[in-house]
């Protein structure tokens, strides 16, 4: 039996502001990141979704972030690396809190949006965030990018890893993912993409841009929930994994 | 054996913003109540001042205050007692990241300015923090403000409760704080400020300002180390104590 | 021929998040109260939102608010009167300058939720607002609650005043809203809040909770477009006045 | 007569924080920067700090930064060319308010921090502001780094710019600055400075780090008010350029 987590970013709402459909992608998934209140969230928001991440089975990780509300921390920032370890220690206890609260264990951590992006290709970055992680709690699991610094600095730093795959984006020879600006790097076909994740979870190898077929660990794909065409294709990801005997279960 | 806590509000910096004497007023003190984010500091202060006090051999509790970095946590907001609850949780837990990555134990909660002022008369939003507290960890000492609302709620939740007095205020025939608003609110006098903590630490009594004696607990005393006036009056009421054979140390 | 303006609230996205209908009610409106990145708004949201509301024709207000965006400015906040003129000055600037980059003249000011509420009935709170108009702009009009200390206030100082009136709330003898606690405070049925506009905008009268028919000015009339049943609400209004042969216009 | 202007960024406390010595530095200088809220102070500092500058005889700028109040503006941020240029019309507009209150006239926008850094170096993003400041009034200067792209930027633009030196900063060839990260890069020895500075004005040039001499436009010299140490120094260069005949006076 092959298992195989599928994680989705929840949470993001915000005071008055509505960010996704919680409540319909959390059935579909086994791992919720959850915002802690620097990219995205406030703390009601937070304590909400916890318990409905729970309540639908789900474990959760934090999903940590810039400090940059108004970019959803989809902006890049030169932040020290000391500053990256304090600030990932400073959310993941906040999200905590709410975990503590229901008798929950934190399952992992997973950098969000520019954070993710510049830790994949930034090993002292991405150190550093291990070092943060490791300070409040060394069972955590880092989620991050499949062949990414941000899994290699943690394989380093002694912390266990979930290599993270992406249904709809094209991967270089090398591994990592093509340039969202390049051509080809996102898949539109839903079929196309079905075929690539079932071939990454049950063999460890997808085809690169350039048709070499390149190994490529999936131990988690990133899914989304914010419209109705993201939700019908998680459902069929779900299909079709199962009809290839795949089950889908949270990180061990 | 007497003994006595004192404690001081610290942490207060804000990037490259600086408030306070931290360095200075540590070693004075046993108990110091760190700012989390919300109307004071930011992760990387707080990081360096659960430190400091550490190495200071205080006791860390965390200074919880209202979402108003601008306003200082000094203006009275109309948060819901959900929302009193849930920010209570988060700051918590965001300093709790720094207590556990140094092997340390929170001892206490204390509501900031506003916060502080509110719960203190109003007896569910002071409910709704011991909520909080008791949500994150029951074990947490509420430190509040004698004979106000807060202890009451945090008595009734089951919570342990540290009694709050303050060395330069006058007090009310019922216990309460002269408003100070009103004449003679603030003991100014440096000796008659020491003698009233004395009474207060060792017959658990003070003189009310019109002239009765009433009964007051005293668990804690609040002091100040902002500038050079207020370091050497903690050191005047240390000596003071210790000539009556009063010891400082954190709450128990 | 009578003459009645419709404004509404717009502008209030931020960032990732999004709030409103803006492309649809503005339409349908004479006056855009674009908030200003305070209780909601960035700057891009701004510039995109002044741009959008000329296009369709709309005069141009502040609509100023606390410093609480996680709480949308709905929750009462203890600013001081000299804070409530500088955030009023600082909010009319910032959106002038996305006025003066296509060369429009700003028409209003008009506070938001918990800065509204408590402005109008707080008169000292209302003269600071004005004070703060005065100060950048004093041909402003300050667009306040019908009979409320915001149009005392306005009108004492001299500025010139928009008097707001709501077609679904009900209103006191003395011509104030019913709390929105009270039993009967909002006209759920749409037919008899198109009468109750008509009789207002017509007669300068609207029949109070108790029966009685009070005088009550109507130059605006407050309308919301944040969702498809609202934005047919207005239409029924337009058509119901147009009917009734009142022509909608910006204040003049 | 030789003519050069001193300018200094004010106007950076924030709520209950305090940074710089305003009212000691406004006297020794002829235009001052003042924070617009971004990277910091808040609305009542900016009000406070244009009327102390106007007492001062000052001439008043915007000085413009990125949204990081934490990291005070000092944090490189991807924003985008339209962000850059809308921020810039924002900061500009909430400030000009203080100053049609009082009557005055801004003079002119200088970037703060990295967001100086980055235009100083990027064409791009230095045109963008410059689009800021063409919307909002084509007449404010652009006072920035001698020789950078800001300058470039500005000029192509045509707005009116004003070409900073720094009296303790080590040149290239090339005209730029040396990095703060390289041997040599900041002058320690204040007559030195002082004599470099009188070069800059008198002559127009500067000995760059190589030995050679370079053409270097002085309009401005920016100074410090943060600490005692600093305004001595700004008093030495007062009274040097004074006694080489040179006029200290704002930016025509």
């Amino acid at each position: 039996m092959k298992y195989i987590d599928l994680n989705c970013d929840l949470g993001e709402s915000f005071g008055a502001y509505t960010i996704g459909n919680d409540g319909k992608v959390l059935p579909l998934i086994s791992s919720a990141n959850i915002a802690c209140g620097y990219h995205a969230a406030d703390p009601v928001v937070m304590d909400r979704t916890v318990r409905m991440a729970h309540e639908a089975g789900c474990r959760i990780g934090a999903h940590i972030g810039l400090p940059d509300l108004m970019g959803f921390g989809r902006r890049n920032m030169a932040i020290s690396a000391e500053e990256a370890k304090i600030y990932t220690m400073y959310q993941i206890g906040a999200l905590k809190a709410f975990l503590d609260a229901y008798g929950l264990q934190m399952q992992h951590v997973k950098p969000h949006g520019a954070l993710y992006n510049m830790a994949a290709g930034d090993y002292a970055l991405a150190a550093a965030i291990c070092d943060g992680i490791l300070a409040v709690d060394p069972g955590l699991i880092f989620m991050g990018l499949a062949n990414s610094e941000m899994l290699k600095a943690a394989k380093d730093k002694g912390l266990r890893t979930a290599s993270e795959v992406f249904a709809d984006r094209a991967y270089m020879p090398d591994g990592t993912l093509v340039p969202r600006s390049c051509e080809g790097a996102v898949i539109r076909d839903e079929d196309e993409a079905c075929r690539r994740v079932l071939k990454m979870v049950t063999e460890g190898a997808v085809e690169a841009i350039d048709g070499t077929v390149i190994p490529l660990q999936a131990d988690t794909v990133c899914v989304h929930g914010d419209n109705e065409k993201a939700l019908l294709f998680v459902q069929k990801i779900r299909t079709r994994l199962s009809e290839e005997g795949c089950m889908i279960r949270s990180l061990l």
